[in-house]
């Protein structure tokens, strides 16, 4: 798998490669399943400059956390990405 | 087709000209077909100055994607165009 | 016609006279006729000074775009007009 | 008449003596009788310093245009009067 | 009647002692019986240091115009008394 | 009686025990039974260092008046606590 | 109990591992049964470098007291963890 994609976001938001809904990370992240927002995790594609002062701090590459209903569904190149902003972001894990 | 209208757009706003609803581009966008907002596409055809301190970072010709429900309908010289905020557009694509 | 009127809007306000429902510009600008909101053009008549650093960029005799719904009317001198900010402009025609 | 009031505002307020409803001013304003919120003219009788950075623009004299519902009456030396922000007035008559 | 009293408002905040619902002041203000909202008038026993590079400008003995809901009702020293925010007064009357 | 607590504040929170419900002050706070919102009071017995250029201005053993409902209910060492931003504090007494 | 996490928190988010619903800490804290918002306490596993000229004050291993709805339900390498802006913690016990 590669993650280049042919879009680059804007400003401060970043595009995400989601996991599948049952994907296990080397860090062993579980959803639990309880009744307040469960974060999904993902794979950052690409990011944005950031806002003015204010660079992006993730990187392509970096697997994040997020809001399970943070971001807007997009398909670049055949894949399913989520572009949203980076204080959408959560989490990097390691 | 020549992107030149007779109009500029004020501050941070971007004159966009929509892709034809089944259009796939060279980067081979595909939006899928789903519950959640779905970003369209087009070209600038227009941008406006920015705000202070804030260059609009989007330019002519650029493919850019943004939210469905973005920006406000306008014809210029023969063609339907949108008008909305830089902020209201999501990536470019390249 | 003259363009002149004997009131100087305050701060980032304009005042516009606006084009007559079925008038075309010489841009040709054709409202279209569709459900989302659709914006206005008229005439800039007086602009005010701006606000703290940031100057009114627009200035007397422009033709602009508006949103519907923008301004506060009123009646000087025998004219009906409109008195809104700055912000409420879409864009400058040519 | 005079316009002298024992009154200062504070901040960015003005105390303003409404025209009468029927009036007509030498610039000829007439308020059109739309659905629309109908701009008052008055006259100012005092001003405030302004906030920080940004001095009231407006001085004792100047007759303005202010929308309908702008600022709270009050009754000063006999007077009916309204005190507003200065951001509630639209433009000054000439 | 003195002023004084045994507390110190924080930041932008005043401590005022309303004047009786039928006073006349030296001034002459009367409070007009309509439908909007009625100024109330009052002296500053106490005003606090102001925000950060905005000091308070009312000051101990001041007679000044607040809206009728403006404050909090405290009793200190058996004088009933309110206590607001500094913008919440519209004028100083002299 | 001792005021020391085994907690420290972040940023502009500020750690209070209320006095008894019927108590008086040295400084007479008898607080009025009307329909408004009535001040309670309580003692200082920690402050936070306060926001970036704001610190705190109120201090471990003052007496303060605060809104009935501000604050959120802590127990620390047995003691019943509150614990509120100091912009919901109205006044220190003396 | 080791209290690293595979995660860095972004921004000005921290994680914290709650405390056992009946657990007192060294502090003595009781949470009491009323009817407002009651506090919960818990363990810093890992914090953000904060937001800009603005860094986070708490650090791994503080106890911390926070809202019982504040953050978002994680889990990382098994443990059941909170994420919350630290804005959201009101105070670090000792």
């Amino acid at each position: 798998m590669t993650n280049n994609v042919s879009a680059t976001p804007l400003h401060d938001r970043v595009i995400i490669k989601p996991a599948p809904a049952e994907q296990k990370t080397a860090g062993g992240i579980i959803i639990p399943d309880t009744a307040k927002e469960k974060p999904q995790q993902g794979i950052v594609v690409a990011a944005g400059p950031g806002k003015k002062d204010e660079p992006v701090t993730v990187k392509q590459g970096d697997t994040v956390l997020y809001g399970k209903y943070a971001g807007t569904e997009i398909q670049i190149d055949g894949q399913e990405l989520l572009i949203m902003r980076e204080t959408d972001i959560l989490a990097v894990l390691s």
